[in-house]
């Protein structure tokens, strides 16, 4: 089968491999959509905590079974399903976790083994580049989820990347008012529509926020950040930091005496991308505005250093 | 009246001070005993957020009303009564509060005037010097609070001072193990018999906690710190820093990866006291082991010093 494999960091190849052959519990699906996530992009660039080398990347998957003909999302993790987090509903959290395009192969490919239990049946109306932002809006719900938004709520989301918007999104869903900053004036002019159509509020309210999100990698959100909370607020750390500064302890102090809450989201829960497929149902218009294009495998390295640079919004590798 | 007053930074004076008349909705009280907490010393050092100059400190107090006798512990925050975290039970939050000792004179005098609705009556068998740990102890509860402490937790004390040591205690009453971590020698001796009687862990099973509390102001504690917390752990802003070290962004990527919650915790609600006068009720012989002395008004000024250097445990004034 055709596929795009890192080997090293910085070192894409596109090949020619064998067929996976499924283990057991597992069962080989045929990749009919795989978009490129800005975490491919940081593992070709620099590397990640879970990624094991070389590697077949690609986590947000619409796929069929040869089989059956059957179409489903796949969640992307595999977790041990009795442990303390895995029972608790909480399984991106096992310590055991394997993810598919990090430890594991992905989507990058015309085929991809997946366990059974992982896989999401997905209705015929959503096509299958919508299915793909299941797994990243999932990861957005995992977010707000940490951070116990409420109805009515203000969510302020540092950048418009697709990610950026997805949050609000999902917090349109459930009754919240998203407001979202952003530096870049082309992402600005970019994402029009898509804010005009889910209501988004730009650089408007943004003080006094009940959850601050960073969905871009810049520490200088948390400095930024932090004060705009109210008493009692949530900053979520959603996106990990790719530069080296330095925080002032001092910054912490007003966590401490304003009874802030900053919490870590990382990945998401086959619930969440379950809860993800209703929220592009409901909202299938507006989501498709995150799509730039769709893309062959052999395009996608040139186009990881955009998606770095924030050039574009989401890619999707058509099979 | 005798009463100390912070003029300025730095410099407490012992005053003849006219009686203080009461205010709508307050009551005037004779203070019998008045703890002095880090926080004063502090204030006097360096200053804090919420203190207004110059000030009667004292914010752990136990007094007696001139009228009926009774006996009260005095929650030393005044809040709205009407916003949105008065009306959910967190009135520490209220961006109204006036705090004793800190915008409005304390105990570090002979009267003291309170609101009403701010009084607690207490038990007859618990001595004044116990009652004004309640308010300490209260805060070390709102701190397990927003850490959301559950029964056979694990909870990692930084600082065996009395704040680290009356953590220790407000866990084992709700069920779960605390382990105190102290570097200084002098300390780890001086507590032993209150870390036997409250079968409290020294230096053992560090990691993997539950929930890590900074109960001392060395920002070292959070480097050091985050990486003992189990995946979703919790760590606790108890105390504010006191210096101006740097925190790498990179150790703000540990609670991204592994979904860590930072919640700050300042202050403690009326409801909280009650809950310390109970736990002081019950632990009422491991809770006087925290009490190194009782002194007069005019021996605080030489005690400060010793309280910020670690060297005594809890004082109390008793006039």
């Amino acid at each position: 089968m055709k596929a795009l494999q890192l080997k090293n960091i910085g070192e894409l190849h596109r090949k020619d491999m064998p067929v996976p052959e499924p283990a057991d519990g597992e069962i080989l699906l045929r990749v009919t959509r795989c978009a490129v996530c800005r975490t491919d992009a940081k593992m070709w660039k620099q590397g990640q905590r879970d990624l094991r080398l070389p590697r077949i990347l690609g986590h947000e998957i619409c796929a069929v079974s040869p089989e059956s003909g059957e179409r489903f999302a796949v969640w992307p993790g595999t977790s041990c399903g009795h442990c303390v987090f895995c029972k608790k509903g909480a399984e991106n959290l096992c310590r055991e976790m394997k993810i598919l395009g990090f430890h594991l192969d992905g989507g990058f490919a015309e085929y991809v083994c997946a366990p059974r239990k992982s896989l999401i049946p997905v209705p015929d109306e959503l096509p299958g580049e919508l299915i793909c932002l299941a797994e990243p809006l999932a990861c957005t719900l995992n977010a707000l989820e940490q951070c116990g938004l409420q109805k009515n709520q203000r969510v302020l989301i540092f950048g418009a990347g697709p990610l950026g918007l997805m949050t609000g999104m999902s917090v349109r869903y459930f009754g919240g008012f998203p407001c979202i900053r952003e530096i870049n004036p082309a992402r600005v002019e970019q994402t029009a529509q898509f804010r005009k159509q889910m209501d988004t509020a730009l650089h408007e309210g943004e003080e006094d926020a009940d959850i601050v999100i960073n969905a871009a990698p810049s520490s200088d959100i948390f400095t930024q950040g932090i004060p705009l909370l109210r008493p009692g607020g949530f900053f979520c750390l959603f996106s990990g930091f790719t530069d080296d500064k330095m925080i002032p302890a001092a910054l912490l102090n007003q966590i401490h005496y304003r009874q802030l809450s900053v919490c870590g989201a990382y990945g998401c829960t086959k619930k969440q991308m379950e809860t993800a497929l209703h929220i592009l149902r409901a909202y299938q218009k507006d989501a498709s505005l995150l799509i730039e294009k769709q893309i062959s495998l052999g395009e996608v390295q040139e186009i990881l250093p955009q998606i770095l640079k924030g050039q574009v919004m989401k890619c999707i590798i058509k099979n």
